[in-house]
C-alpha cells in the first residue's frame, strides 16, 4: 500500500470519511475493467450526490489533481483506468432511479443505475428502454452514456445518444450544468447532450440524465437461420432490409465461431452450415405474427437450409441466450479474446469475413466474427494466449494493426460501441485523421483546459 | 446600391465571377428569411463544391470577414440573415445527390439538395428518409442539418441528427473536416456530428452529408378524429401511448385553428367539437390494418364524436393536405402568424393551451395551438397585425416574452425545431442558463475564434 498523497486529509475533510478510501481494496478495484490495462488511483472518491462530484472537481482542479470517473467498470477498452493516479470517482452509489414518467414518455436516473433495472422498471408499467448493450446486467447507464452504448436493438432503436434528452454535467472546474430535461424535442442552442454523450469521461461528469421511453412493443418474434455459406447469410442481411422489414436486431455468426459453439453445446445444437442468422422483430401480435412467415418464406428462397422459429419472448429469450453462450464457447478454447467491435459499410460483410479468414491463416491467430449485421458492427475476436506474455501480445498488436488498418481503407470504424479508451488510442489519429484530432483537442481545452479529466486517454 | 467592399475585386479573382455577386438584386435575394428580419450582406458567394466553401473561408478569416451561410432561406428565426454584412454564402449551387446506396442504407447528398426531392429519390428505389419539416418541398438538407430540423414522424423516428452518419464541415479557417461516414455505429472520438448538426451556421460549413436511409414502410393509414374538448384530445394522446402504440405522427389542433379551417374550408370540414387529433401508424399492410382497428375502438371509448379512417396513401396525404390548410386559415384572418415552436413535457399540453386562451384574453392577441402532441412540440401562433409596426410589434413581444417565460417556468423549451437565430436570442440565455451559455460560448470560441461564421446570433 502506497503512502497516501499529501492532499488525501484534505479531501477526506471536504466530504467525510465514507466517502473517501485509501485502503487497497478500493484502490485494487478501481485500478482497471475488463481489459488488460490496469493501474491504480492515488484515492478513491464514492461520489453520493452531484454536490459530492461538484466538489471534488472543484478540489482536483485547484489542486491539479487527475479524476478518473467510473461506472460498473466493465468496460472493454480500459476506459477508466486511471493512468496518471489521481483520484477515482465513483458514481456508483449515485443508483436510484428517480423517476419513471409515462405522461412524460422519460426516466430520471442517477449514472449508478444498472442498465437492466431501469430496463425492468420502465417494463412493469408497460414502457421500455430500448440500449441493449450485452453487458446490461452488469454496465450502468452513466457508462452507457460515457460510451454512447449501443447493442442488438440499434438497428431499429438507435444507440444511447438517441435516449437521452436531458443531462446534469458537473464540469472540470466543478461547476453543474444542466441541458435539455423531459422534452422530446429541443432545439435550444448547440447539442451539447451529444458532446458529452460518448466523451469517455473525458469533458465532464454526469450526475443525472433524463432518458427517453417508448411504450413498450407488445410482443417480438424471431427466426434463427442457418446457411451453408456465410456470403448467402450476408445476402439475406440485405433482402431482408431491402424487403422493407426493419428487424429489431439482425445478428450475423460466422463458421468459426459456431464450430466453437457445437464443440461447448453439442453438434446437434445447430444444424450444418457455415453462418447464422437472427432475424428478431417486433410490434403487435397480428402485425409481429404475419411478418414472421414473410420472413420465414423469404430466408427459405434465400437458401437457408434450416430455420428455427421463436414465436414468443421466452423462445426468443433461449435463442439470445444460446447466443451470448457463444462468447462462452469461444473461451473454452483456451484462449483470451481480444473483441474488437469494428464497424463497416453494412455491403462489405462478406469482405470483411474472408479478410478475418485470411488473417487467421497468415498470422495462425484464430478470428471469430459475429454480431451485429443490420449495423456493420461485427464484433471481431482474435484468439489470442496470454496477453500480458509479451511475445503472444506482439503478435496480437500487429495482427490487430492489420484488422484495423484494412477496416480503416475500406471505410470502416475501429469500434462502434465500446469507444477508444487506451486499447485503441494508437490508432484513433489514423482513423479520423489530423483535422479531427485537432477540433477534437479544441473542444477538450475548451472544456478541461487543465486536462484533469480521464488523463492519459485518446487526447 | 451600395458600392462594392475593397476586398471585392479579391474575392472575384480567387473564386471566378460566375461565382461571386453584389448585384442588387441578389444581395436583395441573400438578406433574409422568413421572419421580419433583413439585412444585406456586401458580396455574395455562390459556391460550387468544397474547394469553393474552403477558399471562401480562408479569405474571409484571413480578413475577418463575417460569413453567413445559407441554405434554401426558408428558416422561421432569422437565421441566415447576414447581421453584420460580410459574405452570403449560399450553398444552393452543391444540390446534387451524389449517390443512393440501398445497400449500405445510406444516401451521400450535397447541401443544397430539396428534402422531398432526397425523399422521392429514396422512395423510387424502396427506401425512406424520413424527416419531414413542413417546409420539405422548399428547404434544403443543410438548412435541415444547421437547425436539426423535425416535423412530425419525429415522434417515431426521431429528428434530423438522427439520420446524419457522416459529414464534411468546412471550418472558419477553411480546413475541411471528414467525420462519420456509410457507418450506422461509430465510437471514434467524440461525437462532432452532433456539434455541427443544430450550430445554425456558427461553428462550421456543412459541404457533404451521408444519411442514414430505413427501409420504406410498406403502407400507412391514418385515423383523423374530433373531440368535443381539447384535454380529451390531449387525454387520447396518453392512453394512445400507454396502449403501446408508436404512431408515426399524433398531431393535435386547437379549437381556435378549428374554427379559422372551417370558415375558410367550409362548416362541414370538420363536425362540431372543440380539439381534432391525428393518428398516424406506418408499416406492413396486415400490421397497421389491424392496429387502425384497435385505434378506433380507443378513441372512440376516448370519446371522439367523429373519426375519419384513412386506410391508404391517398387518402392520409389528403388529410394531411387538410392540415396544411390550417396555416393558410390563419392567414386568412388578415393578420400575421408568429410561429413559435416551443415544447413542453408531454403532461403538460392542457395547460399550454389553457395558459393560451388566458394570454389571448389578457392581450386581445388571437392565439392558435396545433403540432405535435406526441413530442409535446406545439406550435404556438400569435396572430398579430403588421409585425413591422412599432406598436404592434411591442405588444406582440410582450405577449411573446410572457409566453416564453411560461414555457420555461414549465420546464419547457422555446424552441423545438426552428432554432434560435435572432428571433429567440434574447430568452437564449434564460433558456439554457449561465453555465450552459458560458459552455456554448467556449465550443464557439474553440472552432471559430474570430466569431466570423454567422456572427450577431445567439452567442
Amino acid at each position: 500500500m502506497n503512502p497516501p498523497p499529501d492532499w488525501s486529509a484534505a479531501l477526506v475533510a471536504l466530504l467525510g470519511p465514507e466517502k473517501v478510501s485509501h485502503a487497497s481494496d478500493a484502490i485494487a478495484a478501481h485500478s482497471g475493467d475488463k481489459w488488460s490495462a490496469s493501474h491504480p488511483p492515488e484515492m478513491v472518491v464514492f461520489a453520493e450526490n452531484t454536490a459530492d462530484v461538484s466538489a471534488t472537481l472543484a478540489f482536483a482542479s485547484e489542486r491539479g489533481i487527475p479524476v478518473t470517473t467510473r461506472g460498473a467498470g466493465v468496460g472493454y477498452v480500459g476506459g477508466c483506468v486511471p493512468v496518471r493516479g489521481g483520484i477515482a470517482l465513483s458514481v456508483m452509489r449515485m443508483n436510484r432511479i428517480l423517476g419513471i414518467h409515462p405522461e412524460d414518455g422519460v426516466a430520471v436516473v442517477q449514472p449508478g443505475v444498472i442498465t437492466r433495472d431501469l430496463q425492468d422498471a420502465v417494463r412493469a408499467v408497460g414502457w421500455e428502454y430500448p440500449p441493449d448493450p450485452a453487458s446490461l446486467k452488469e454496465c450502468s447507464l452513466g457508462g452507457n452514456i460515457a460510451t454512447n452504448a449501443g447493442g442488438p436493438r440499434c438497428l431499429k432503436y438507435g444507440v444511447t445518444r438517441s435516449y437521452v434528452l436531458g443531462l446534469e454535467v458537473v464540469l472540470a472546474d466543478g461547476r453543474v450544468l444542466r441541458t435539455g430535461g423531459r422534452l422530446h424535442k429541443n432545439k435550444t442552442g448547440f447539442d451539447l447532450i451529444g458532446i458529452f454523450t460518448g466523451s469517455e469521461g473525458m469533458l465532464g461528469v454526469v450526475t443525472e440524465a433524463t432518458l427517453r421511453l417508448i411504450p413498450k412493443p407488445a410482443c417480438r418474434s424471431m427466426l434463427a437461420a442457418v446457411f451453408p455459406e456465410f456470403p448467402m447469410a450476408a445476402a439475406a442481411v440485405q433482402a431482408v432490409l431491402n424487403a422493407g422489414h426493419l428487424p429489431s436486431a439482425l445478428e450475423i455468426t460466422d463458421t468459426f465461431t459456431l464450430d466453437a459453439a457445437r464443440k461447448r453445446l453439442g453438434e446437434g445444437t445447430f444444424p450444418p452450415g457455415k453462418a447464422h442468422l437472427i432475424v428478431e422483430i417486433d410490434g403487435r401480435h397480428a402485425a409481429v405474427a404475419a411478418e414472421l412467415e414473410e420472413l420465414h418464406a423469404l430466408l427459405t428462397r434465400l437458401g437457408a437450409t434450416f430455420i428455427e422459429r421463436a414465436p414468443d419472448e421466452a423462445s426468443c429469450e433461449r435463442i439470445w441466450q444460446l447466443r451470448r453462450e457463444f462468447s462462452y464457447s469461444l473461451r473454452d478454447t483456451g484462449l483470451h479474446k481480444l473483441n474488437e467491435d469494428i464497424v463497416v459499410p453494412r455491403s462489405k460483410l462478406v469482405e470483411l469475413v474472408a479478410f478475418a479468414r485470411a488473417l487467421q491463416e497468415e498470422t495462425g491467430i484464430p478470428v471469430a466474427c459475429f454480431g451485429h449485421a443490420g449495423d456493420g458492427n461485427i464484433h471481431t475476436n482474435l484468439m489470442v494466449g496470454d496477453y500480458q506474455d509479451p511475445e503472444v501480445r506482439e503478435r496480437a498488436d500487429e495482427a490487430l494493426d492489420r484488422l484495423f488498418k484494412w477496416v480503416l481503407a475500406n471505410q470502416g470504424a475501429i469500434t462502434g460501441e465500446h469507444g477508444v479508451g487506451l486499447a485503441k488510442k494508437r490508432w484513433l489519429r489514423d482513423a479520423i485523421g489530423g483535422v479531427s484530432f485537432d477540433v477534437h483537442q479544441a473542444i477538450k481545452q475548451a472544456l478541461d483546459s487543465q486536462g484533469l479529466l480521464n488523463p492519459g486517454k485518446f487526447l
